[in-house]
């Protein structure tokens, strides 16, 4: 029941082409991602890169579902235990904006921006957008144990990942992070307390049959 | 003390070169700005465009000081007489929003977004960001009526204006306008509510001497 050892090579060489395509749009931007400059930087021959992606749009396209999936992927499966109250709130409003300072988000960035002047990119990038939109959002409610049926609560959370997308964005020229902890901070206690006044609600209305 | 008109002339035809760079920008994106595309676009010819500004740079530095200017400007001059309250609250959200809507921010998208992946453009344009920043939050106080010496006020604020670029980023691949009006509304109840707790710790701690 082994993998040949043939696949497993070339899967991590396919794997490694694409993590430098992210590093690459993150720091050399969108224009200088090429396909040779990715294969230089993951260390692969010019043949073995073309031989996983013919063309450039090939390795674009392949980097973007990597990344929406390694996205999601960090996501959902990063190991959460934290007590429960505006630690716990805090600690999931810091998890929302960490996913949008690091490379990754960096590299969206770069492909939002070209895809704003590209409409055949951006038809491609729709569909991973509002997935990654849609799995955020139920993620978040879940770690945060909110009820997301409350109009309040649902509006809150969506606003909680919108002001993560505008923190990114403030940190892509300078590093933003000193006043980005005051505002998550900040936030998460604001946050906290609509989550406390929906909760207060709900037991108020007596327990759900 | 009139004006020569050949100088109006020349300002004119600058100033609409630089609102097609903006437009540009915003449009077909960071690398399809060249000048010739530019000229055209402007109908101006090769010769008056390369008067003004001789290259690529000269017209995209003038740009970026032109688009800051006038974001500048219009934060600060465009009159706003909205009676006090939830409405008026609404109101400067929905005005701080809508500064991250046009194309003027999706052309400020375009350098960022260059920027970040070119330390000379990141050098020239953090002064220019950090100004707007200064007075985008200056006129978001006063047209609140609000204390910013409350630490509470004042992170709330910085806040807005961080949601705003989220919301404007989340506008730049499909129309959010429906959603978004939803989150405005929602965030201004939340800061009106901030706002009127601030007011009432004043009220209590007794006037000002």
């Amino acid at each position: 029941m082994a993998r040949e050892p043939k696949q497993d090579r070339s899967r991590a060489t396919r794997r490694r082409l694409l993590e430098a395509t992210i590093d690459c749009l993150a720091e050399s931007g969108w224009a200088a991602t090429t396909v040779s400059v990715v294969a230089e930087r993951a260390g692969v021959s010019r043949g073995a890169t073309q031989h996983h992606f013919p063309t450039r749009e090939d390795l674009i396209t392949a980097s973007l579902e990597f990344m929406f999936d390694s996205r999601i992927e960090r996501v959902r499966t990063e190991p959460f235990d934290v007590p429960e109250g505006v630690g716990r709130t805090e600690a999931v409003v810091e998890r929302i904006v960490d996913q949008c300072t690091g490379n990754m988000f960096k590299a969206a960035l770069q492909v939002w921006t070209a895809a704003a002047a590209d409409p055949a990119l951006r038809e491609m990038l729709l569909p991973l957008e509002e997935k990654f939109g849609r799995v955020s959002h139920a993620v978040a409610v879940e770690q945060l144990g909110a009820d997301d049926t409350d109009p309040v609560v649902h509006r809150t959370v969506q606003a909680t990942l919108d002001l993560a997308r505008g923190l990114g964005l403030a940190d892509v020229l300078t590093d933003d992070s000193a006043r980005r902890r005051e505002i998550v901070r900040h936030w998460a206690a604001q946050l906290d307390e609509v989550l406390r006044e929906s909760s207060s609600r709900r037991t108020q209305a007596g327990p759900a049959r």
